[in-house]
């Protein structure tokens, strides 16, 4: 039997979700019953998903970037012959939005002058910096910190990206010169860094990644930024840099403790801005995993290779 | 006489800035005495221009963007046989920097989360939009508008450029791809319009540009960011709108009146973010200046039509 090449279902929503119909028929493909289809697009739990599938699905694209609970629930396991791809990078996009807005606001001294209720400008002159030509020092180069590198090439920034092999981050809008270190390198960027963004998986190894040796060899003029995970970043070190000015500011949208208690130092520091977890909100992530739908069915409709590809044997 | 293809020298600091200089040899020239040099960059006044240049120098570069100054000096005219170039577009990527910065903290609601003191995440959460998917037009495509796009464009946002002539706007890092409307066109553009730029010159016809009318046309989610000047926003309308919901928010670098007096209700409306005109200060505009030096010198011994040329006879 001859199926159109491009037959995608979307489940379980009937009908899907307007956002994601879109994604598929702007990717060249259009969206059909399950039963014809070639690939399946999922918006829905592990719990909804069907014990079967039909035989013309050779494709299943999960909603999640984590997709334990999937694994957990057998649904990998119970289907050997489709290839199942995570969201994976698909939610970095946010975050790394969040990340620039952060840095932009330390570095263009935003949290002070939004304090001003007069034209302090003669105050306020001397203290706005810029990205243009200085060094931002991304650690971890995950999705997150991969979808940040292009946000900042614009703006003149260096980017030194910090990975564990070191060997030279890719990725789209990445460019070739990008400077990629290993994380057992670290210690030798500080001196020639302007600024920190976080984004490194929270592990063993990377607690309290930036202590009070890092900050102390950072600059008065340098922001970190920490989008990844509080336990990242020594918080009493960082308050002690803070307060003293041997960094300029942190913007945080994680912390160590999270939540933030009431009454604690962060809150009151003129130089910490703190989000509280919120770079990533419900809201956009739809609208998120339909642009990695439609990447990922214009990648199945050429034939090209699929973004974020499960392997059932590692489990991701 | 055999002169280095190269040489160029830069007044009237002696030693000069060693920023310029750095600039001029990573362009591929080097630096020598006004004497044996072809060109020359200016770092000075118009008052410190010396009557006569050595016959060598074919080509000065001028320090300033608005080069009105120099030729009331009559410095252009006095040298009929040297090409001037000015630094008009060198300092327009700090205040697009400046205006991403306002529409990044804005859509992701950083005024609210920077005024508290505690852990609101179930408040905030609602509020964090994103440029991604999102139109933004930008009214106004002279070097602060055409600086704005690329640094946009990574964000997944939608460009509308408006200029006079709605020719389709160009330069480094702008997409063949760019909307582009003329002014005339503009009330067309409203109803698909998430957020807007002001970057056009202040001019009777552009008083007033972004009026009730235009207000109302927008959306409770749009934020409205001005780095231009104060007369192209109706204060009032701006104020009834921020304070209805009619729209998001505003962030403004430029106020009319300006400085804006002490008690104006933008101090105290919790979704004005103001900046005392500081998105361009002084200790940018070396670096700035010397980036255009590197690309204009190295654009001079390719043989390459320089950046920003001066006409003497429309006299910028």
């Amino acid at each position: 039997m001859h199926r159109p090449a491009a037959a995608i279902a979307i489940g379980p929503a009937d009908p899907p979700p307007a956002l994601l119909a879109k994604a598929v028929v702007e990717a060249g493909a259009q969206v059909t019953d399950p039963a014809e289809a070639r690939g399946l697009i999922w918006a829905g739990t592990p719990g909804q998903f069907p014990d079967e599938l039909p035989a013309s699905v050779e494709w299943v694209q999960l909603p999640a970037a984590g997709v334990e609970q999937w694994f957990d629930a057998g649904i990998i396991a119970n289907h050997p012959k489709v290839r199942f791809t995570s969201a994976a990078g698909a939610f970095a996009a946010s975050v790394a939005e969040h990340a620039l807005m952060l840095l932009l606001a330390g570095v263009r001294y935003l949290p002070e002058q939004l304090r001003a209720a007069s034209w302090r400008q003669q105050d306020f002159v001397p203290h706005i910096g810029s990205l243009r030509g200085k060094t931002v020092t991304i650690v971890g180069a995950g999705g997150i910190g991969r979808a940040l590198i292009p946000m900042l090439i614009p703006l003149g920034a260096h980017v030194i990206a910090v990975n564990r092999s070191g060997k030279p981050v890719t990725g789209p809008g990445i460019p070739d010169t990008i400077e990629t270190i290993s994380t057992d390198q670290l210690s030798r960027v500080w001196a020639r860094t302007d600024h920190v963004v976080v984004a490194a998986p929270a592990t063993p190894a990377t607690t309290h990644l930036i202590d009070a040796d890092v900050l102390a060899r950072l600059k008065p003029s340098s922001w970190i930024v920490n989008i990844a995970r509080g336990s990242l970043i020594d918080t009493d070190a960082l308050v002690t840099a803070l307060a003293s000015g041997a960094i300029a500011g942190a913007g945080l949208d994680v912390t160590d403790p999270e939540p933030l208690p009431d009454g604690h130092p962060l809150w009151v520091l003129p130089n910490a801005i703190v989000t509280p977890h919120d770079s990533n909100p419900p809201q956009l992530r739809l609208a998120a995993f339909a642009d990695h739908v439609g990447a990922n069915v214009r990648r199945f409709v050429a034939g090209e290779e699929l973004l974020a590809p499960i392997d059932p044997e590692r489990g991701y």
